[in-house]
């Protein structure tokens, strides 16, 4: 195909952002697709997974990932559409999952040692399935869960940002391991969907009343496990909740991202001593060589029925700046996406 | 013996400090000794164990032992000698180790499962050695690096409070597994002692310098396993230097003990997600059915040479109030520990 009429809309990091991302944080070009060069594939982007770990990569500073360079087009995660392939690995109309970028097009070479894709398959499950249960979310959750937490059965599960991406699938597969499941979320409607929908035991409304009531209430043995997404004083309330040899997987803190003040340190966190407990971090990229047995696990799960999983999927690539930021507000309700053309 | 002709000088908490530990803290009682009871023996207090830990066991807080009540004798680890018994068990002129109080005597039942004793030798070992090396500092710095730490050979190790009793010995352990040990300690003496004395690779004194710099300069490959005995600043900056799955051993925080304010949280914690790190709280008493190995061990390297250990020993249980305050004060340049009588 002559690929040059093809016009590919882009979003560059313009600026480093000082707490909430702004619109002047962000270029957007538009450039015709240059044509295929041997090797090269050319992905259309259908779908872009809208991540808390993106504020992260904005910043200038050390992390697990280099930062996102000012200029260049913002790192996302999506599912596409192959339409035009010089490589013998991919074949046009196949569906693929990888690092897309924030734009309408992806081109480029799809060496067996640089970055590339994999292959899935919309007749197995939806392709957005593959930026959720399926796809990193569903992978944190998995790994985090049963490799730093180590949850067992009749233990207590908690878990925020309960009705988020990584938190829906913590929950319910810690449900399938015989934890009692506690989560906390943000508002009623998402609190009754994670007890009602995904079968959590209890959720704490933690914009509807006090956290540290909640648990009380609902954790009556205490913690066991604790899986954070959001850090800041709800970390610090559970910390004064856990029981002895409790576990504590930090996968996120969504609540300091934007902060322009230091970040919040857990000042409770002494209880590690006191109750001989534990707090790890966990990166999903470390479990990537297992990817296909959490994959499977969950896709299993998926098709029993025993786990289900909730997108909330903004229309059009134009969006993006606004889709982001709903993730700091609290305003997406499950696994947010970005749909950039009809899938 | 009739024991009533002894008099049993107590230190018994008066009131719960606020701050650093004030002398109207203290109620000092001198009562006589009663006759013994059948089953109970008379243990003459030679040295107590000055532990940091003792502060936190003053506050009315939830902790992994009971707080003393206010008019009990204060609680504290000691050496004595059995001068009187009623009990098959102990022989008059045993030495033994064990929870004796800050007091002249200590008199009680030891049934199988009450508070009881242990028989050390003082033939083996001086006895001061059992309230250090191969007592609660050495047992805590064994097991709390080996296994919450669990160092391998090349990597690095840094420990705080590294002229302290606990740390002394991880550092000293830690170069026996082959690690490079960098120690963190107040003052030049207390540096040039840990290095010259006790053959750490290098010690950041952080009375006379910056602990970042510091760090640079002596842990040139990063951080694998942090020993804290002290919390606060210094946990902060080490967390900016850990590495790949590095380990933090949470031991203690002396600096925090005496806050009126609330305790200083680990802002940079964050550095655990991107480093796949694990923090984790240990407390002693966990491995009791484990001290025999923990004691064997270091008694062979003792035995050998191979490591050393330094006491700092006040004279006179009526300065108990003082000793314990050197603790906070950084004061103390070893195991501190108060002698009580002469052995």
């Amino acid at each position: 195909m002559t690929t040059n009429v093809l016009e590919n809309l882009q979003f560059r990091l313009a600026a480093r952002p000082v707490g909430m991302v702004k619109d002047s944080d962000w270029q957007q070009v538009a450039e015709p697709v240059r044509e295929l060069a041997d090797g090269e594939i050319l992905v259309k982007v259908l779908y872009l997974s809208m991540d808390p770990a993106m504020r992260g990569w904005m910043n200038d500073a050390k992390s697990y990932i280099r930062p996102v360079a000012i200029g260049e087009v913002m790192r996302a995660g999506g599912v596409g559409v192959v339409i035009a392939s010089k490589s013998p690995r991919f074949a046009v109309g196949e569906h693929v999952f990888g690092t897309t970028g924030v734009q309408r097009y992806w081109i480029g070479p799809v060496a067996e040692t640089g970055p590339s894709f994999l292959k899935v398959d919309p007749a197995l499950a939806p392709l957005t399935t593959y930026l959720n249960t399926l796809g990193m979310p569903g992978m944190t959750a998995y790994f985090g869960l049963l490799e730093s937490g180590q949850p067992k059965a009749g233990e207590t599960v908690l878990v925020s940002g309960a009705a988020g991406a990584v938190g829906q699938t913590v929950g319910q597969v810690a449900r399938q391991l015989g934890c009692r499941v506690v989560g906390i979320a943000g508002g009623k409607e998402k609190c009754d969907f994670v007890v009602k929908e995904l079968g959590f035991d209890a959720c704490i409304d933690y914009k509807g009343g006090s956290v540290r009531d909640g648990l009380k209430e609902h954790c009556p043995q205490g913690v066991d496990v604790y899986f954070d997404n959001v850090g800041g004083d709800i970390l610090d309330t559970v910390l004064t909740r856990i029981n002895l040899k409790a576990r504590i997987v930090i996968c996120g803190a969504i609540s300091q991202y934007n902060n322009t003040t230091p970040v919040k340190g857990p000042a409770n966190y002494l209880s590690l001593l006191v109750n001989r407990a534990r707090m790890e971090g966990i990166v999903v990229f470390d479990y990537a060589d297992r990817y296909h047995v959490g994959m499977a696990a969950l896709g299993q799960w998926l098709k029993e029925g025993k786990i289900k999983s909730k997108e909330d999927i903004v229309q059009g690539l134009e969006n993006f700046p606004q889709a982001l930021n709903m993730l700091f507000e609290g305003k997406n309700f499950g696994k947010l996406l970005l749909q950039v053309a009809p899938a």
